[in-house]
């Protein structure tokens, strides 16, 4: 079963499977969104128009018994920030992918008719578009509960929810996981750009669907086995995130002074205990939910959650730190349900759960709710998905509640909004924010690892020193594993465990049937960037969006009261390679 | 009593005159408003934060009994578009700061208390920053009312409304006229930047100000006389704009098909007839209204005039084509009393009625109200003047409402609603439109001369040879005309009419005591051009930028269903000069 290339023609409502060009075979997940996105999308076009094209990849390694390997890589002109996006995000989609042998989906076109919405519904060797009426409008939790009885308990769903629907540019695109709950490609405004196209959702039924064989089974199982052993080793990925979550960083950030607080004020919250990573776990346990949770199957790590209320009952999934922090520290809502409350609407209304926190923020600074409100907070999440005309300030992102407004303490880079470490506290982090392709993003080039959790060595966070180079070998490092479609956590083993990598490599050689070397992936990793930058730069981005905003360097944060004090001239260092 | 400039710090609440740099001494208008924009703001700030500065200048003729001399340069950062901008406007400041001899008011920092709005009361050799507090919320007409009654009935007021209150990126800068009327330093939202500094007013009381002396008034005199009587001479200046006013062009941009219509969906309007001129004229005499008017003491073309309502009372005055058009073929009103309360309304609550016009198209394009609703879209300006979110969205700009509600057909360029003058059908403005440092702008190169009113020669409209280069030298003309001070009409007989160019020249050198030539003058022009552009590329602006949105190049323009096809190089050649 050779692998293929699923075209989808929104203009036209016809798809088609195609062979694979030589020029995409060796590579998957971001490696390749990225490079379609670079090909056949104009760089100046407009991110909602016909010219567009949603691009959704598994990675290298998808479909095979490799331990996190599960990721899907969506990719398009991002209407958030006008460059190249991928965003990727677990569930089971890049595995049922992966089994039909679908390299990549793309996704081009738009239907003439715009009053109509479609359903893309894929399986072995056949693909249809369908009306998507009756769905239209509906939720997330419901329209995947809905397709799952119509098509499959198994189907893989990926959909949009109102937000989406309505383009706003915050839409995230949901990923139905192992429990037909939810994970998300959240960041870029993709759920906009399907939305575009008129996609409510692509079900992927792989009854029958064997995947692509590996070439060398033996071999695979004995990098694999070492690839596991690596991650239970490591204490961040064998132990904290295990336990705690990805929530473990509310305590740690707070405690270094990197946790942004009342929309990047300060860096320490004082709430911080009722939200960390400890106290959600107490309370998971204490209410009968589960601690630990895999996005997708083959997860070690199992740092997702079922978060439940008082009585026991679910609300929501993948209740990542970004969130909490966003919504607690940020907003200082200081109340694990609330923030749960509002994980869960939107996840369900289909909007990135990190722009959602700087939006509220951003709100909250604009004076629309005062800092602390939880129901007012869940009340302007409610108008986001009405689409009211607030509800469109908000759901267009961080930047566009500022413009709106008129405030300048809009924490964005192109447009996208920053996530839950301080730069001018965890100055790595910074660096990436202000170079990325992506627009502000933590897990482009995580320098938190070795500012803060001294993975992969130790830079101290509060000097410039080493950050751009830090910063830079993480970003490419990080669009390689990207290309994978290894959970990015992998990082973690990786920068201390030398064996970890070596058996990411021969997983890829023993499957491929490959002679890559540490070199090759790196050179993968540089590639993937300077594709994405080249995007960029053609569609008219420049050094001058490669910055912070401009209050980062007038308002010191406390306790450390650092300002960001990179120059320019440090940060266009970055590209130097 | 020689110039100065007037600088107010708005941070510590002080003011101070200074003695004019050397560099500065032989320019005025938007020559100097960009000259010291460009030296004294980064580009890359905040366009809303303190950084920002906003320079007001008289031209070089201002207080001179040149005629046409009274035209104000306003410049800062744009917060629309993000680049330099330099907007002009008639009404009495100009020649009041003339008699004060400053040459330019430059506005700096912001003060860290922000709950505060103050006035700035400049009278000669003197400056007071006041608090404003019982105007703050007031809309224009009142504050002109009462701060004429509070310090002289002939006192010049620039001033903002609510929309700049609220720091809105199509708020304006109302300017009072010799009647307490308004005029509007319209485009460019430099009414926010003025909000963003807390500034609600300025007064400028020019009692004892003399400014400063004609050096050889006699030869002035006869160069003034030439001047006047080639204005009186040409059929536009000297006929069709004083007869019709502005909106003599409604009929003729139809019969051209060039007027944008439906939210520039067609080139012609059905309505036409009952919005043009010569209707408007009709109905002005009718009851009782002035046809003609001069926006400035030593104004002889007067195309403004009182446009009144059944009663006789006044409406609003200023009404030109820009407004007209876009309230009527672009929205599909057909009912000039509505659109001269819509007028109106922009005036008093301080929007430009351009951006307004063409956001309205979009809120249509949007669904939010019907093509052709007046009383809805006076309904809507109402909200933007009330600050409510879907107020926000409309006054944020055209960009701004495309961007909410996800629609791409969205005309504006870096950030700019695009004029009355469909591009596809008048190409030589669609030059225009694309490449000028100010964003979409008819009047920053009036190809519409030459291709539709064959004012200096002919270049057929429908074609793109010889249109980049009629655009260039009108931009440089334009440029140069704006540093003077007069009236961008004078341009009409300067084209045809060779003695009005030696006459404007030897104005300038009787004044100035020079010996300026044609040469200078062209010269200064592209001077302006090349810093503005620098300062845009500076702050992070790239040719992707000089390109009109998509689909101008997709969609025909009826009725000779044509679309924008001027290519990417093309296009770029307009700065190879």
């Amino acid at each position: 079963m050779a692998e293929k290339i699923l075209r989808v023609n929104m203009t036209t409502l016809t798809g088609a499977f195609e062979d694979v060009p030589s020029e995409w075979a060796g590579i998957g997940g971001r490696a390749l969104t990225s490079a379609i996105v670079a090909k056949e999308v104009p760089p100046t076009c407009d991110a909602l128009g016909k010219h567009n094209k949603l691009v959704f990849a598994p990675g290298l390694l998808a479909g095979t018994p490799a331990a996190q390997s599960g990721r899907l890589s969506a990719g398009a002109k991002s209407p958030l920030t006008g460059g190249i996006k991928e965003s990727n995000a677990g569930g089971t989609a890049a595995q049922n992918l992966a089994k039909l042998a679908i390299k990549a989906l793309i996704i081009e076109g738009a239907p003439v008719d715009d009053s109509k919405f479609y359903g893309i519904q894929i399986a072995k060797d056949s693909v249809k578009i369908v009306e998507a009426t009756e769905l239209v409008g509906k939720r997330n939790y419901e329209v995947i509960k809905t397709l799952s009885a119509q098509i499959a308990p198994k189907v893989g769903v990926l959909t949009i929810g109102p937000v989406g629907e309505m383009r706003m540019a915050a839409a995230n695109i949901s990923v139905k996981d192992p429990d037909g709950n939810i994970r998300s490609h959240g960041r870029g405004g993709l759920g906009a750009v399907m939305g575009s196209k008129k996609v409510k959702y692509v079900t992927i039924d792989d009854t029958n669907g064997t995947g692509t064989p590996i070439a060398d089974p033996e071999k695979f199982k004995g990098a694999a086995r070492a690839f596991a052993k690596a991650i239970l080793e490591h204490p961040v990925s064998g132990e904290g995130l295990p336990t705690y979550g990805t929530n473990v960083l509310v305590n740690v950030l707070n405690e270094a002074g990197g946790l942004p607080t009342k929309n990047f004020r300060t860096g320490q919250f004082e709430g911080h205990d009722k939200i960390s990573g400890e106290t959600m776990r107490e309370i998971i346990v204490k209410r009968g939910g589960k601690p630990k949770h895999g996005c997708h199957a083959g997860c070690i790590i199992q740092c997702s959650q079922h978060y439940v209320d008082e009585k026991g009952e679910y609300i929501t999934s993948g209740f990542e730190y970004e969130t909490i922090w966003g919504f607690g520290a940020n907003c200082c809502i200081d109340d694990l349900d609330t923030i749960a409350r509002a994980d869960r609407i939107m996840d369900d209304i289909g909007i990135d759960s990190i722009e959602g926190a700087v939006i509220i923020g951003v709100a909250m600074e604009a004076g629309i709710v005062e800092f602390g409100d939880g129901p007012g907070t869940l009340k302007l999440l409610e108008e986001i998905g009405n689409g009211s005309p607030l509800g469109r300030i908000l759901g267009n992102g961080a930047a566009s509640v500022g413009k709106a407004y008129g405030i300048t303490r809009v924490p964005v880079v192109k447009g996208q909004g920053i996530p839950a470490y301080d730069p001018r506290t965890v100055k790595g982090i910074g660096v990436t924010y202000a170079t990325s392709t992506q627009g502000a993003d933590h897990t482009a080039g995580y320098a938190v690892a070795t500012n803060i959790l001294k993975v992969g060595g130790f830079i101290d966070p509060l000097k410039n020193e080493g950050q751009v180079e830090l910063s830079r070998n993480l970003q490419i490092a990080t669009a390689a594993i990207d290309s994978t479609g290894l959970c990015l956590f992998v990082a973690f083993p990786a920068l201390d465990i030398p064996e970890t990598l070596a058996a990411i490599i021969d997983m890829l050689n023993a499957k491929y049937n490959l002679t890559l070397t540490g070199d090759d992936v790196i050179a993968l990793g540089k590639s993937v960037l300077k594709t994405e930058h080249a995007f960029n730069n053609a569609a008219g981005f420049t050094k001058q969006d490669d910055r912070l905003p401009e209050f980062f360097s007038e308002d010191p944060c406390a306790p450390h009261n650092l300002t960001w004090t990179m120059s320019d001239e440090e940060i266009d260092e970055f590209w130097n390679f």
